[in-house]
């Protein structure tokens, strides 16, 4: 961000300094763009009024920042800040310690930012060497949606809850979730926004899908809630009157099976965490649902700091054991690094439309 | 509630039955009327329209009931139900166990509901015994405010935060928790919304009150948080900006504090307690505090369930020293239970003007 208010998106050319004992040079091969880089990456600039300076090679995207964003943004002025959580490469050369020794030639993925990029120092405890016959691009999306989604079930269970919901649920993150759910058999309602989005996970083992543009979603909804005893939602989106809905729904739900009528509503602890920001405006609460609720946010980085380090291990080796299966993802398009910084490529994954997930491949050199 | 989508008001004549053993017979000197007594007691009905039918010494006050708040209420019609949280009068009869009749003649305190009542028999668990010069109207308060203010800073305490937010805070319960905040050394931010309840609370002692109706409310709170690392707020408003105002100004302290960008938002958890609901327009989010906040419901009894018999104990004596000090409540006016069921004073006791507290004494027979 420059101090005149404008957006500069460039490639930079790094040394890389000598390795530290526990390090690696990791060759990046594939890196998603996730969501959760998009603030980072874009900083809410005006991308469809950007314009590219600089040359063929080395372009540069200027793009201005609405004036009101501007304030909460000033802690960037002037930094060079470099993008990408997530990716997975060919590990070409190594540090002295032994551990990081195995690992020279490996396939590993990373989640240590900075991964739009050719190459990538890291230490080693970052990495995840994905199973022999994986390669880079299958890996290249181990850590946020997986473990996102074992987090999910993780604070399920930690905070007592029987089952979940989940929002924006046609995305590969909510299709994970589908399959993961039904493994663990973990009962999941999944929000949608579409008819044709009901049929989609259906047709992957969802049980319950329920249509948000549907006149009988209110219905589908308490009934689908009274199915799974699901009372802890996420909640991609954030804005809007969903989180309320479904507060509300769920406090139908457990009138339903409490029977009693109780002044402050129902004693059963309603929760929803916005884990996104699909839809920027503001969350508009009805507080219809008694006074056992709760909203925040939820992210998982603070998240996977709250647990122990057997419990990190075991979620890893879950992802590593289904990078095929339950946690593939799938791209609509590749992208390279010069690529990532033209207009139209940006106006295409600045979108976040449910589904349509971008991988960076970064250009060989 | 009627099946006609009224509420109808009546006193009722209850017979008492034989006590069991630790049962006590109080003869009610005086409720109060809270906040919390208001939903169950007008069922959110138009009381402007309220008319009169029965005689005068049994009247019964008839209102309507708007349609679209029917449908929550559902579980009351045709149910005769009894109101008042807490109060106190005389011990004048007891069952058999010497633990009971140990209270025979006292004052005491009861939070037992139904308090609206010349008598009332409960278990003795549910009194507190006065203070020998303690009066029935000095201690009708006994449980709700008091046990609320304590509970706050319980919270604080058990959640790891430094300081304490109360909102609409020239209460009495606001004034109370100044008190308290003070002898207990809590850092406290009052927020008020007049210039004159500015003065009041600095007049007994409040450090940092903030008027959300002056044009540097904004500026004024991130000041006091940062001076007193505020970051749970309890908030009796409930409806509109005011808990995303908090919030985003904790966001704004905490970020002057940690001084480093980050595109998460600051790592400091930010919490509000929604408690009561004076303002009933839907909770507005704006969502530009980061990810790591929270805001939830928050009532004394499941609290109350959720802290340890020997927590509760402290609490208890706590506010039996007090009650003429910390814990004194003041009254805009006595009502009878016959003066209840008038319109206008309806009128009155339902606007929950801060500040306004009414006492029901009840006719004596």
């Amino acid at each position: 961000m420059t101090e005149q208010g404008t957006l500069e998106l460039s490639l930079a050319d790094i040394r890389i300094s000598s390795l530290k004992p526990d390090e690696l040079l990791v060759r990046v091969e594939a890196a998603p763009i996730n969501p959760s880089d998009l603030g980072l990456l874009l900083a809410g600039a005006e991308v469809g009024s950007a314009r590219v300076v600089g040359t063929s090679d080395r372009p540069v995207m200027v793009a201005p920042i609405a004036e009101g964003t501007l304030h909460s943004l000033a802690a960037r002025v002037g930094k060079s800040l470099s993008v990408g959580n997530e990716g997975a490469g060919t590990v070409v050369a190594t540090g002295s310690s032994a551990e990081a020794q195995t690992l020279l030639g490996r396939t590993v993925a990373v989640a240590g930012g900075s991964m739009y990029s050719q190459y990538r120092v890291v230490h080693s405890s970052l990495c995840l060497p994905l199973p022999p016959g994986t390669s880079a691009k299958e890996g290249a999306s181990s850590f946020v949606n997986p473990l996102t989604a074992l987090g999910m079930i993780e604070t399920m269970s930690r905070e007592g809850h029987m089952g979940l919901v989940n929002t924006a649920a046609a995305s590969n993150l909510g299709q994970m979730l589908v399959k993961l759910c039904l493994e663990e058999g973990v009962p999941l309602v999944s929000i949608v926004r579409r008819p044709e989005q009901v049929e989609q996970l259906k047709s992957i083992g969802a049980v319950h899908v329920c249509d948000s543009s549907s006149p009988s979603f209110t219905a589908d909804l308490i009934h689908a809630l009274k199915a799974t005893s699901a009372t802890l939602a996420f909640d991609a989106t954030g804005g809007g009157k969903l989180a309320s809905q479904v507060l509300t729904a769920m406090e139908a739900a457990a009138n339903d099976s409490e029977g009693e009528y109780s002044r402050y509503g129902s004693t059963v602890h309603k929760q929803v965490y916005i884990y996104g920001g699909l839809d920027s405006s503001p969350t508009l609460l009805s507080r219809n649902f008694g006074f056992a609720w709760g909203i925040g946010g939820w992210l998982l980085t603070p998240f996977l700091g709250s647990i122990s380090a057997d419990t990190f291990a075991r979620l890893r080796s879950r992802v590593a054991d289904g990078l095929k299966t339950t946690f593939a993802s799938s791209y609509t398009a590749e992208i390279s690094l010069v690529g990532m910084l033209e207009p139209i490529t940006i106006g295409r994954y600045s979108k976040q439309a449910t589904g349509e997930k971008y991988l960076v491949v970064p250009d060989p050199e």
